[in-house]
């Protein structure tokens, strides 16, 4: 509490609120996207330029609530019929194999060694569902075709990513092993199933009859707190079986959204003024993530390819899926592209990479840069297709 | 991400939450403060009993974010003449000399050194103002004479609390120097007054013209944004000059209080739903910081005597002072009793001199759980004497 300056809890969050109300400041000027100039102004506030803040354990204890919030705002404006979908389902599988192997081959053809190409490979499939699902949630769009395509095969894309991710895990050991990843399957298949069931039916009940009791009427807050719990729980479950806690939030949102409150706080209200600060603090911190120092002339060309490949094996991944599911070569076309960015997961594959020491410095910063560049261009792309 | 359980952010989050939920529901039962409950199952899931959390970094920042984000919603029921006003100085005054003097003679009866006895006596001083605040906020009684005077003398009680502490870190250095003293009552009055003019006066104003313009139509939340920069600034110029971070929220609050929201997001609402996360991690760690463990029969003496001569000192200091201002028997009693509890300045005040070296773990253990003591049972007769 009496350390110097730069590392109090205060500074870092006027500094992180307040460049984030000046990227909001930007958006609105030249009628743009908030999140991209978050993640500009994030930039420049970052080691890359003014070296004003680190990502420190703070800002990402911060930015990681404003993740799981996120979600779970988000999976409150579903319903579960939209996310179970064989559709999405086959966007998803053919919108991670095509960007795999894209990957791979890229670094392979670059003169990588193996296990470093499965990880680009990996880092090349999850979707950041955070940043399109908040593109289409300012632009109101959340409940068109398109849209709901693009959510719920980012959830199942998710959830497949991650399943590479375990299985990349298991090639830097000797010897290949089917069984922990066959083990993971089962228990997201599960989880989901379950989690939707008893969220649904049970705990969306129970926080309605919590509602009409005493107790809401003395303290309001507890149905707040309550459905927070709620949230938490099922993003703390989410990761304990190996997936990401952001996939779990959302599941809970999904779970709670038939949920009236009469008498108590209401809780999609809270959850939105929760996110409306934590999430900001998630965009602005993935500027901050990306270091433009370390990068050579070498690593850069290896970065623009790979950042193409990005785009493009997603895009078709995810167009073919699409198609293949009878949606109109617009909204297909519009499915790809909400498909591209990787934020967040990428960048975690890449951290994971380098710190079981598979991958090296040039591969991860290509990666972290790679997925921040298709983090940038898809909300503008996206926000132009979708206009008209 | 990936590490094991015990040190997620939502497996924290989620079991924060879920207890201060439980102290929520014990406390509807039996009709008592919730903040009391929420301390006891602190003391139950932490070190003491069941060791399933402790106080990590990642509690703490959500605990310190509770209280600063408190103090801000406490200071927006405010007025600015309520806080300056000399005669909560004079209970302020007296209620820090009084409580000084008895734990400094106290720690010298009980053998401790000069220096120890000094810190003792300091951390005796200081209110904690977060605590009684939300009985006042719970019971609907902010807005009664002794509340105000009670809230009214914390602050400045909590500002003269930190100005012993800056004399007691000088007693440590070998020469007892005056000027940085000087500086710091200096720089305190500076801010106060400064703060609470361009706050009530010019970033009120901003507020407003912001929310007439259409970026308050386009995107809402930048209302709320730019509200919570300003309580998190506010609460880091009050630390950059030495004084405690919820003095500079409170500050901040009492400013925009007569801010009025037409088409943003409604600033005040989004803090209290805030308010609700936060602050209740916020009490639940106060009972996660105490381990009983460290207690033995020898320091249980001095911690009861301690504790005693805590709440008598208070008491019988802001009584007079309160008297001395022409309040009645009875008001000045309530005035006496709510400046009881010490909290988190009390416990800072340990933590700085077990880090300076100049007190022992006993005196330590027995600082913080003697702040606990009163914090505990406050409410408790505070409820009772402004119930009828």
């Amino acid at each position: 509490m009496f350390e110097g300056l730069p590392t109090t809890i205060e500074f870092q969050l006027s500094l992180l609120l307040f460049v984030a109300l000046a990227g909001y400041l930007i958006a609105s000027k030249i009628n743009q996207s908030a999140i991209v100039w978050e993640i500009l102004v994030g930039i420049a506030i970052g080691p890359s330029l003014l070296g004003l803040i680190t990502y420190t354990d703070c800002v990402e204890t911060f930015a990681h609530l404003g993740a799981v919030v996120l979600l779970f705002v988000v999976g409150l404006e579903f319903n579960i019929k939209d996310v179970f979908n064989v559709k999405y389902g086959i966007i998803a599988l053919i919108g991670v194999i095509v960007p795999w192997l894209g990957g791979y081959f890229l670094a392979e053809f670059f003169g990588y060694d193996f296990i470093s190409s499965v990880f680009v490979g990996t880092a090349m499939t999850a979707t950041s569902i955070a940043i399109t699902a908040n593109v289409l949630r300012e632009m109101g769009k959340l409940q068109t075709e398109a849209a709901k395509a693009i959510i719920g095969a980012a959830v199942i894309d998710d959830v497949l990513g991650l399943l590479v991710l375990s299985f990349s895990m298991q090639v830097t050991h000797d010897t290949i092993s089917i069984v922990p990843i066959v083990l993971v399957i089962i228990e997201a298949v599960i989880f989901m199933v379950i989690g939707a069931y008893v969220g649904h039916v049970y705990l969306s009940r129970l926080i309605e009859k919590l509602d009409a009791t005493k107790l809401a009427g003395r303290f309001p807050e507890t149905i707040f707190l309550f459905a927070m719990v709620i949230a938490f729980f099922y993003a703390m479950i989410a990761e304990l079986i190996g997936l990401s806690a952001i996939v779990g939030a959302f599941l809970a949102g999904v779970a709670l959204t038939s949920c009236t409150i009469k008498h108590g706080k209401n809780f999609k209200e809270g959850a939105e003024y929760l996110m409306i600060i934590f999430a900001s603090i998630f965009f602005v911190s993935l500027g901050i993530l990306a270091d433009f120092h370390t990068l050579t002339l070498q690593i850069l060309w290896f970065l623009i390819t790979l950042t193409i490949v990005a785009f493009l094996t997603k895009i078709i991944g995810c167009y073919v899926g699409a198609r293949i599911g009878r949606m109109s070569h617009k909204n297909s076309l519009i499915v790809g592209m909400g498909m591209a960015p990787r934020g967040e997961v990428a960048m975690i594959v890449a951290l994971i990479g380098l710190n079981l020491g598979v991958i090296q410095q040039d591969i991860y910063v290509s990666i972290i840069l790679m997925s921040l560049l298709t983090t940038i261009f898809v909300p503008i792309v996206l926000r132009h297709f979708m206009k008209d």
